[in-house]
């Protein structure tokens, strides 16, 4: 076949050489954004500490792994990579649906919850419009909120758990339009009963639209999670396949609501985000319900221990219905960030709450026993230096 | 550890049983845009038709495959599910800074050029900016533009070629912000050559950012692509592994643009993002040069059969500087889709331009031997129908 080439003469058009370009403007939004990021991640502390940690136990993530199945399905699907994934995510929809004894119409799969959130937030903020959440709870909400020009307000925690009966009534007094709780709570472990949530979901003022994110919610007791009524329209429901699933790097979520609000994301939705690997992943994972139960039950038996362990040098921990604990450092902000950046310094990666009185804590995920290990012998060495720093 | 149960009793707090919810609103802007979405994928048309396509050749996937050594990185890293992804995607930006010769502040990787563009739209449109594209052009970054509240002004293909000199022109009469403008084009696989492109960036006008997407850039002839200057103000470069590299189901898309910009990603972007998979895939892929000069060169082979069978049955095809050809069907977009319609009927996927006049073509990606083959009897049975029709 001739390809022809053609010649193009602009080049008369151009401007003079000291011409200096006047570069395009962001828009006022974009550019009055903060350059902070939500979360560094632990390759950037080691790239930046030149070692690997002993432990990665600071990101909830789980150390358990991906069910065998998902990974098969996940290796199956990576010879056929050259393939675009379903834009809709089709399967993995049908099967979530059938999990959850919903309609396919009340559930859409995107990049992580991180990313529905994303677009749940563009939906329905702009400029002007509030959004109500805890002081403290999840980052990356509040960065879409602010990343779509919304005005965030806060209640404090109560008693290291949110408050809903105060995020309601600050709902309700600021006119927010959406409310953010998450039942288990990160960054604490803690959680409400289902009665509680459902209360919750009753008190949601008019007009407002309750973002539950339950990203938890396989680890936690029985009657956490209350029914789930798809068409209410006063909630979404976010869940994922990053925790008890164990395939956070997959980057799979999704949402629960009203057949309106879902059909809406393929408004504004990346359509094709979802990985080809990782549709194939989570189907698997759906199906394997014994991995998720053992999953939980290892998590269950890590929980125990690093309350153990902090007993031992004398710390409280928090309840948890979560796949981390929160241990209570005993003093201000400061001591605990002492005690992290040691823990850091000494291979262990951990995180901690962002906000006071939260930050008297440090957040350490369920680990393996190599990994708590590491932590019991770290403790109280970096203790001792936080006390004496 | 115990694990105390609370009681809330928000119940008191409760509406009556009559009550209607009113829903939260959505914004003007995401109320107002259109449910259409630009892609419909072969799956959903696989499951409309109820029978799985012969030939997958309508959506310029490499059917090629990606290189072993990207499959068995993908493999690897499918093991490791369980840990999120670099955030910062260090390792392959900084692959990819040392393969194009440019510092790691130039770049930024993100799901695919298709969330890169939604990126960059939102960085510079708010409803009331102008972008300046051409009839028939991309429609994801149209979609985004839309979804932005942009509003899209174009000019026409000129010869089937998009038209740079008019794109100017209409973007400094309609102050456009955005300029998109794809090297080679897709739908038509026409190209301009470096000269011309580098012509175009000259022209830019003052206040504007010329978007140019490079997609399938690995299969045009050398000479195709202008140097790289990554601090130019005026142009932000689009690249992909879904095209030549065969990763079009991983998700990996980057951008090369003045520091400034990029860094702007970190303020919007959704950072965790880019699977742990795609990121090591795509790291191993770059790596292997010579399985992108097998996967052009057998591109090239399909090119010239594509070009054989249509010419087997009387019809010119476009000179195409990509890994698909343009079939002129010889009359108008009525005819064009008529046959294919046909060819998908007859269980091939193919995809056609969706303006006139470009849209009397029907657009056939490379495909394997069998591929071609089902294509080359499928071919003069659908001209029939579609000229009996």
């Amino acid at each position: 076949m001739t390809q022809a080439i053609w010649v193009w003469d602009l080049m008369a058009n151009q401007l003079p050489a000291d011409r200096v370009a006047k570069s395009a403007p962001f828009t006022p939004l974009a550019a009055s954004l903060p350059a902070s990021v939500p979360f560094v991640g632990p390759e950037a502390l080691e790239r930046q500490r030149g070692v690997r940690f002993t432990a990665r136990i600071g990101a909830n993530e789980s150390v358990f792994g991906p069910s065998p199945r998902a990974v098969a399905a996940m290796r199956a699907a990576a010879g056929e990579a050259w393939k675009y994934c379903d834009p809709e995510n089709h399967e993995l929809k049908l099967a979530l649906a059938a999990h959850h004894g919903i309609r396919p119409e009340n559930v859409v799969v995107g990049e992580g919850i991180d990313g529905l959130f994303g677009y749940i937030v563009r939906m329905f903020v702009e400029p002007g419009v509030s959004v109500a959440t805890s002081a403290g709870a999840y980052p990356t909400y509040n960065f879409h909120v602010t990343g779509f020009g919304g005005r965030l307000v806060t209640v404090p925690y109560r008693d290291d758990r949110e408050d809903p009966t105060a995020l309601v009534e600050l709902a309700a007094r600021e006119q927010a339009r959406l409310i953010y709780f998450a039942n288990p709570d990160n960054p604490m472990g803690t959680w409400w009963n289902a009665g509680a949530v459902a209360s919750l979901i009753e008190a949601v003022p008019d007009g407002a639209l309750l973002c539950l994110d339950e990203a938890y919610i396989d680890f936690a007791p029985a009657g956490t999670a209350p029914a789930i009524n798809a068409d209410d329209p006063r909630v979404i429901r976010f869940r994922t396949f990053s925790k008890a699933h164990g395939m956070a790097g997959a980057r799979v979520g999704y949402a629960i609501g009203e057949a309106k609000v879902i059909k809406r994301f393929d408004a504004i939705r990346n359509h094709f985000g979802v990985n080809r690997m990782a549709q194939a992943g989570a189907l698997a994972s759906l199906g394997d319900a014994e991995h998720i139960a053992w999953v939980v039950a290892q998590v269950a038996a890590a929980r125990d221990r690093i309350a153990s362990i902090a007993a031992a040098s004398g710390l409280k921990t928090l309840p948890s219905a979560t796949n981390f604990v929160a241990i209570d450092c005993g003093r201000d902000g400061t001591f605990a960030r002492a005690v992290l950046d040691d823990l850091i310094a000494r291979g262990i990666f951990v995180r901690m709450p962002g906000v006071a009185p939260l930050n008297r804590c440090i957040r350490v995920s369920a680990g393996t026993t190599a990994d708590l290990d590491a932590f019991e012998a770290a403790l109280p060495a970096a203790l001792r230096a936080a006390s004496s720093g």
